[in-house]
């Protein structure tokens, strides 16, 4: 069985790089920060004599090998990276349980029938460059190589000029090694889990995602002298919209749909200058493909009567589209098993969060094992999950991996 | 007569100075472009002998001596920062129009009983340092020498750094001159004049205004697995004020209730990162005192309800209030004088922006006058006012100043 002590010390020793004021982290994909994260990540990897390899688009293969490796391998995983105020467990709990599983196997001097593969996908969390999970996208064959290494951050620096700085700029081609299934453990990242008083989530797929950067165009003017009917009030438009959607949102007494409008920016904005240019950014969600449709239809629908509201030109692209998936059922088995022999008060549910296993999923069988953090809260320094769950976490992910492995 | 011509040419020579690319100017104050802008106005006015001096504050007064120089001079002027994408005009008018006077004067050979004051006020715009007309508010006693020169710009550099870089910070004691007098000519920065066909404003007073910093803080969280029900988000309870501001403001009919909201941020901004905490400016002006402190308890009424209705805290700051204020009927009468002798269509009109004279109208006997700029847009590049206008402004600035120095 794993050592949830270990696993917990090497948590905290990944959380002291990039560290930010209120105990979390700051490791942007692919910056300074990100990169010192996955060197200290190969240096523990190393030490147990594993072997590395990485794609051109940054993804890292770390290999344990198995008695056959001819045969493709069982692979596992998660991203190094976080938000600019982001929490010590978001993703980094599903690459180090990876690690845990590497260290208890070379403890015991266990081989397993098919290599195992400890993945780090690149820049997973869209931050830095959207969209999300864009590389383990690549991986799966959703984006080409070129749009992913065109992605360009807030500066203007494309992810190939950036894994270049990095130093993970690697040659294995993009989408090797093909692996035999992928098991990804996570916080669950909302509150459910936590609320029930279970341990364990038993994750069966995915809520669909759409991503859209939105434009107010209005009149930039004086805040005295222009009369109120006489403007054209870029803020003004995007407030309305926020406030509709909001209301629709909330108005879903099922909880399944989601908005969320995370960076609102105003052209030379002034004190005293009605704003004349607004960029708005929309995430909508949902767990069926058709209320996404539906959701969509509505957002382009206020956007329109906004700008009508207030004399605003609008525009919208979209920028990222992630529909519902659904993981394989032999890996969600495997993951059930694994769980129902520890014991302890579990369900199966869907992600509400975007992970690597989306994408990975189109190419290989895959599942994913939520344990509880606290509060729910993600995207945020305050974000924690206890010992104990992260050590559960990582024996059922060990042992969903030995079953596929040695099948 | 002064000459229209030149004065024109004067006008577009200093927009030249920080030119933007839509045939704008930016100098916000005190910056390179500003100091640069003072500059060139120093070698046109010493090339008709002006003497000039510096104050604490970084004001310009600039002399054209008279018969009585044991008078206190007839003071004109206005400010020559701008916004940060700013006309050519705003202010820049008030400041040429003075030179035209003394070098129509100059010309001329007239020589005035009381001393001629042009002077440029520090930071006007209230862009790069809060509040707007510090300076000018600071030679009224408004606020104190300290308070100005501890003013913030965003990148944390005060107001009194500012001037040390800029090579204008001077040491005639805050307050002096006094003057005799003050009259500012201006563009209206509003479309009423031009709507009416008039090309004179004879402004009587200027409405109240009041500058608020807002503070929503709620709880940094992930876009997809947080339920809408349990969300804490910051920028959806800004959204919801700014929308309810609005439906206020253009839900009065007489058009005399203004609010604008020129400036949002969200902290630690992410796309899929429910925003945590919202910083929000708030501009309400009234042209009666009375009905601005009722706009002010609307504001914290609906501001409180915004907070409750997302479950988020607020708090806000009033940083800057500039009451009502009427100027002095002599300085009106002169102006209006002035502007019969043209024979042109004119009104008596109260301003929707603040401008220096507000301030130098607690210590000196002021008043204003406007002319139209195109479809009333000012703060913004494509501020313009024609050749002729500005002439006819700077005449009647002319014949209002000598009526008045030579009474
Ligand atoms: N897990 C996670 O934070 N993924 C980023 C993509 C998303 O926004 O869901
Ligand atoms: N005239 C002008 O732009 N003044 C700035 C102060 C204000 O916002 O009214």
């Amino acid at each position: 069985s794993i050592d949830g002590q270990r696993l917990w010390d090497t948590l905290m020793a990944m959380a002291e790089i990039g560290p930010t004021a209120n105990g979390g982290s700051c490791r942007l994909a692919l910056t300074p920060e990100d990169a010192a994260g996955r060197r200290q990540l190969l240096d523990w990897c190393e030490a147990i004599g594993c072997t590395w390899r990485v794609d051109r688009v940054g993804n890292l293969f770390i290999r344990r090998p198995g008695r056959r490796d001819d045969l493709a391998p069982v692979g596992t995983g998660s991203h190094l990276d976080t938000q600019p105020k982001g929490g010590r467990f978001d993703g980094i709990l599903g690459v180090l349980a990876g690690l845990e599983v590497f260290r208890t196997l070379h403890d015991q001097g266990i081989v397993t029938d098919r290599p195992l593969e400890l993945v780090v996908w690149t820049n997973e969390e869209g931050s830095r460059f959207a969209p999300a999970m864009v590389a383990s996208g690549a991986y799966a064959g959703e984006f080409s190589v070129d749009y992913t290494l065109s992605r360009r951050d807030a500066d203007g620096v494309t992810l190939g000029e950036a894994l270049e700085i990095s130093g993970y700029a690697g040659d294995l081609p993009v989408g090797e090694p093909r692996l035999d299934g992928f098991f990804e453990l996570h916080i669950e990242q909302g509150p459910v889990l936590e609320a029930a008083g279970e341990s364990i989530g038993v994750v069966t797929g995915v809520q669909g995602m759409r991503w859209f950067d939105v434009t107010f165009t209005g009149q930039p003017a004086h805040a005295g002298p222009t009369p109120m009917r006489l403007r054209h009030d870029a803020l003004a438009a995007a407030a309305r919209l926020i406030d509709r959607l909001q209301a629709h949102a909330l108005a879903d007494a099922s909880g399944d749909t989601k908005v969320t409008c995370g960076c609102l920016d105003i052209e030379a904005a002034s004190r005293n200058v009605i704003p004349g240019e607004v960029r708005l950014t929309v995430d909508l969600r949902h767990v069926v493909e058709a209320e996404l449709d539906a959701l969509q239809a509505l957002f382009e629908r206020e956007l329109t009567a906004a700008g009508e509201a207030f004399g605003v030109g609008v525009s919208r692209e979209r920028i990222w589209a992630s529909p519902v998936v659904a993981f394989a059922p032999e890996c969600i088995a495997a993951v059930e098993q694994a769980t129902l022999a520890q014991d302890v008060p579990y369900r199966r549910m869907m992600s509400g969060a975007g992970h690597d296993a989306v994408y990975v999923s189109r190419v290989a069988p895959t599942a994913m094992i939520f344990i509880p953090c606290r509060d729910g809260i993600s995207h945020n320094e305050a974000e924690y999950a206890t010992p104990e769950h992260c050590a559960l976490g990582a024996q059922v992910l060990c042992d969903a991996m030995l079953a596929r492995a040695d099948r």
